[in-house]
């Protein structure tokens, strides 16, 4: 194979340092209005931050490609600072989700193997209640009494410390929920996080045109760094919330300074309810774009009703994070309720088609299928299990999404459903298996089952059914702390109903469908 | 190595199939506006003609995936047609520029050898002379008394013909002048299309950004194609002339329908000489670019004084076509006229360095070297000529530019002068070597030598020297009738010098640069 031909594979300078060719191009243009503290930095002062960190990982830490650095914290710059930071170097940054407890984390940081972990004060404790593997050589507070962020890692020298790196090296490991019993954690390539951002682009998506772009995803999912990335490559601004907030994002939106935004659909009820919403002017947001799961109508409307569009978008960390987004077509909003329900088309460079779940043949039109996508950024597979990868993505490249799906005439796909067991609470993926496993593990339960049922502020919510073991007492409060302690809150069970046994389908297996009918 | 390693050797449908994305993403957009006839195309219209024109090369004339089309005529929609027409089903297309003379295009036809043969009815005589290769299985006239491409070709009716394409797989063969004897043939795949749009967006240059982008570059060159395509593939709208016209250019702008265009310096002069260009209102335009060599100052300072920022870009075919542009970095007009002379930084996908023209190794900033180029844009090589690719592009990707350069202190890159013979008339790169050998071919001729020397309308023209035959008596007037017919007319030089003997050099190789000297 002569050199032009594979492109994946040449070591350039310019892959994983986004800082530095955004300082280069636009170094004066604003980059990131940090709301907690009020600051805002142009392109060349965040590449400046990002070559400290840089300098850090690489003299100080000893850090170099392929190494691994962990966090556990809120949004904040220093995180924006070690992702560029990264970048530059090839070091693989492997977020971890503070909603998550010890049993999980403790899974996740067994497998992740990170050589340093950099933490916020506030989950000091249950960062120390962690067993960090014997890898780590260092732990670091980034907004501790002692200031070590500023007098350590920010005080190193800045210097051009970018390597030049592969599309193909390792650029983030990013845990995801669902469909299996323990979390999965995606290997995301740099060619991932660059083809997305084209996609979304070419397509004109969000953020890539607006100049002002707030983030309200967090930085423990691919939507944090997906929503941030497109915006940094295009010169655009990002507006830094430390956690979502609907009376901050209110107060942004009065003033001019979001232009537009991504959100679930419990995010937009949040703001809804605020107190400060009737009065907020909105006429400065030309877009909201909805993820994570469908958006329900009324809640469109409302926003629609203030002139603003509100579209739904779609994508999986395995797949894009970016794959499908509903484009205006006619320049009215009346389209965007009239749509309300679709994905709309795939991005410029998704392709996509609707399969049957059995035989993996497409379905015509007009039919529910299982969603497959094939694009250059589908992810680099799962760590350490490829025979899990092998599943997901067959030999031409297609994903297997698991969404059931249906494309009608227009070309437009509307999300059916599951074809697992997976639901979305809140925009978080849960694993009714995971539950169930956490249930059982306590010693006065025989068998359980989980399904999502409907809850108007998350869109499903977790219940289960419960069989007592023989002679033993079922107490709901102690099952729920025991949920508590080992689960993230948004996976600890709502509803809890005993029954005599388990509900069965007439072939035999358990019916996570009848679970809600038999909630008293 | 596993199916998501490498992208570059999937097949996917997005691939080549420019019109069908943007027809599925914003169909009701105006994409193109013919101004030749006024007509106005959406996405979706586009995507119909391109899909009536696809099925004609594939149902019609039996063509597929690497076959090739070749085509003289200057710019039509007809042309916007076939190109993205061949995108969707992976024919080659091949321009071929009305510049060239019977033995520039008989050469050139030799090598391409196309399956099928378009031209514009007033090139039929040139088309009728020339030795059209057996592979030819057809030729037919875009714009004949017969209407045979409305009644056959755009006849056929349209239907989704686009084929899974690899991004390496080739969509253009682009010759180009310069640096040799007979013009090369770029080899340009899909990949280098996309890349090189990809890189235009996210550095946020010219038409990326603008609604509405006049084409001024003719389809035979990469700059037509490279200017149409990012426009394209954001969705904004081309203004298509058939050929570069000043009065028509200031009649446009008058009316507000262009808010960026590209232009080499002859261009902006013939648009600063029209009889409209003092009152015409060039306020709806964002920005010029120039491109295809450096621009006098005193242009620039012209179209700046009307508050219009200009700045060069910079690039090859073999690298780019986009590499470099100087994009605004105070927001002030006097920077472009302080910045005049550079082509800027890099865009934001090529890794540049510059180097010394023997050893290779990096010059410091400051100092004069050739410039080497590294992206996921450079191209497949040139057609059947292996060795002089492998001379061009090393083992790490770095492309040879042959342009000598030099970076400043803030990153700026001007550049000074070429690394070899070849010199640049109207946007032309022009071989002296080539010029040599056709004028030398005539009886009365012993020895040329040829070098670009000043005009100030195309910046450089040919200029020779002839030492006649002996006993023969040199002829100017018939010498220069022999050039016009086998040398395109950028080409013939427009200064002859008779010489009792070609200068050299203290080394005693001939001297180049003593050409102007010794003109009378």
């Amino acid at each position: 194979m002569t050199a032009p031909e594979i492109y994946d594979d040449f070591p350039m300078s310019w892959v994983g340092d986004w800082a530095g060719r955004r300082a280069m191009i636009t170094p004066n243009a604003p980059a990131l209005h940090d709301v907690a503290t009020g600051a805002r930095y142009t392109f060349a002062e965040v590449n400046v931050r990002a070559q400290r960190v840089g300098a850090w990982l690489v003299d100080g830490l000893g850090l170099g490609k392929g190494d691994v650095v962990s966090f556990i914290a809120r949004n904040r710059v220093e995180l924006i600072d070690l992702y560029l930071a990264c970048g530059k170097v090839g070091v693989i940054l492997a977020p971890l989700s503070y909603r998550l407890k010890k049993r999980e984390l403790d899974d996740l940081l067994g497998r992740i193997k990170p050589q340093a972990f950099i933490y916020e004060a506030r989950f000091a404790e249950l960062v120390g209640s962690l067993a960090l593997p014997e890898t780590v050589r260092r732990s670091v507070c980034m907004d501790g009494d002692d200031a070590l962020y500023e007098r350590e890692v920010l005080a190193t020298a800045p210097r051009a410390v970018n390597v030049p790196l592969r599309m193909r090296d390792t650029f983030l490991y990013i845990h995801t929920g669902g469909t299996t019993a323990v979390p999965k954690i995606c290997v995301v390539p740099h060619r991932q996080m660059i083809w997305n951002s084209f996609d979304i682009m070419a397509t004109g998506y969000g953020g890539a045109r607006a100049k002002t772009e707030l983030l309200t995803f967090p930085f423990f999912h691919v939507g944090g760094w997906n929503t941030f990335t497109p915006v940094f490559h295009c010169g655009n601004e990002t507006v830094l919330l430390r956690e979502f907030d609907p009376g901050e994002v209110l107060e942004l939106i009065d003033a001019g300074r979001v232009e537009h935004f991504g959100a679930v659909e419990a995010m937009l009820r949040m703001i809804m309810a605020h107190p400060r919403f009737a009065a907020t002017d909105f006429s400065g947001v030309t877009g909201i774009s909805t993820a994570g799961a469908p958006c329900a109508e009324e809640v469109m409307q409302t926003f629609v009703g203030l002139g603003v569009p509100v579209a739904q978008s779609y994508g999986l960390t395995e797949g894009g994070p970016s794959n499908f987004a509903f484009m205006g077509r006619t320049g009215e909003l009346e389209e965007y309720l009239e749509h309300a329900a679709s994905i709309g088309t795939p991005m410029f460079h998704t392709d996509h088609k609707i399969v049957d779940r059995d035989t993996r043949e497409e379905v015509p039109r007009g039919e529910v299928g299982v969603l497959c996508l094939r694009s250059a950024h589908t992810f680099g597979g799962y760590l350490g299990d490829p025979e899990r990868t092998a599943k997901l993505i067959d030999a031409e490249g297609w994903v297997f999404t698991g969404d059931l799906a249906m494309e009608s005439d227009e070309g437009l796909v509307q999300i059916m459903g599951r074809a697992d067991n997976m639901f979305i609470s809140g925009g978080e993926n849960v694993s009714p298996e995971e539950v169930e496993n956490v249930v059982m593990a306590h010693e006065a339960v025989e068998e359980a089952l989980c399904a999502g049922i409907p809850d108007e502020r998350w869109g499903q919510v977790p219940a289960v059914l419960v069989v007592a073991r023989a002679g033993q007492a079922l107490d709901f409060g102690a099952l729920k702390a025991f949920c508590k302690e080992h689960l993230a809150g948004y996976k600890v069970p709502r509803r809890f109903q005993q029954v005599e046994a388990l509900p069965l389908t007439g072939a035999g297996k358990v019916n996570r469908n009848a679970v809600a009918g038999l909630l008293e």
